[in-house]
């Protein structure tokens, strides 16, 4: 299941998976939701250049103020700037990308690398120019539910420097 | 590096890594720790049947009030009873297992499967009698970095029961 939201990633995945993965609060009972049940949204090019696709995995609890996601980049794709207001962690699942702070040099980031933004710095993540590459997302939200506030987008010029 | 620490999971991973993994409060900057430099824990017979390996990810910040962990289960092996007082998910990341809610009977999960476990509610979770499993464990943390309240092990009987 492929669905194009342009706001997905603003609203912290919170309209997304409402039947399989809407009990987490007020309820008292384990749940489990099947892989299969879980949907893939395609990323929205409002916010990301080249093919992304993401599967938001869990959400925001009574007692945990972060959801979590797997974000699938093609090889030469990668999320515009943006900054998060609670931080995020990156967890590389599945092959090599690149994480760049403004005004730093791009890293290399592979599998099992953690990486921490902490609140308010601006930041893009993706795939290199010839691999592809999925990490987990795990996100602070705020009081209203947001996570995100997306910039302008990582240009050609950029990217390769990045990759260089 | 394999370290044996008994109170690791009440403490709710804060000792390990700290050189690499305890800077994510009060910095303005982002970090990257190289999966090579994640420490990987034996899992502490006090909490744990069988031969389970942990390796920590991500810690409490200033915006995220969770942890985040691989755990590794060999066949045959599993936690013991618990409950996590502010809830836990767990990602199926490797293999196949077994989660079991106190009074129910124990589920199949595999690779991709998302189980959340509200706060207070008794469970355990591990791998089955013929296959490996591995997890991310995301677990909120309370106000005092306490995570999950340890009880009685899963009888040879009950895991028995659960595995078929």
């Amino acid at each position: 299941m492929r669905i194009t939201l342009a706001t997905l990633l603003i609203t912290s995945f919170l309209s997304i998976g409402a039947s399989a993965m809407d009990t987490q609060n007020n309820i008292d009972t384990q749940t489990i939701t099947k892989a299969s049940d879980l949907p893939e949204i395609e990323g929205s090019d409002e916010n990301f250049t080249g093919e992304v696709a993401i599967t938001p995995l869990t959400k925001v609890t009574d007692g945990i103020n972060a959801t979590s996601a797997y974000v699938s980049f093609n090889a030469s794709a990668r999320s515009f700037w943006h900054t998060h207001p609670k931080g995020q962690y990156l967890v590389v699942t599945e092959g090599e990308g690149l994480v760049q702070e403004w005004g730093k040099a791009a890293e290399k980031i592979g599998v099992g690398d953690v990486i921490f933004c902490p609140p308010g710095i601006k930041h893009w993540h993706g795939a290199n120019g010839k691999t592809a590459m999925t990490h987990l997302a795990l996100t602070g939200s705020d009081e209203d539910g947001n996570n995100v506030d997306w910039l302008e987008p990582v240009s050609d010029a950029q990217y390769h420097d990045a990759n260089h």
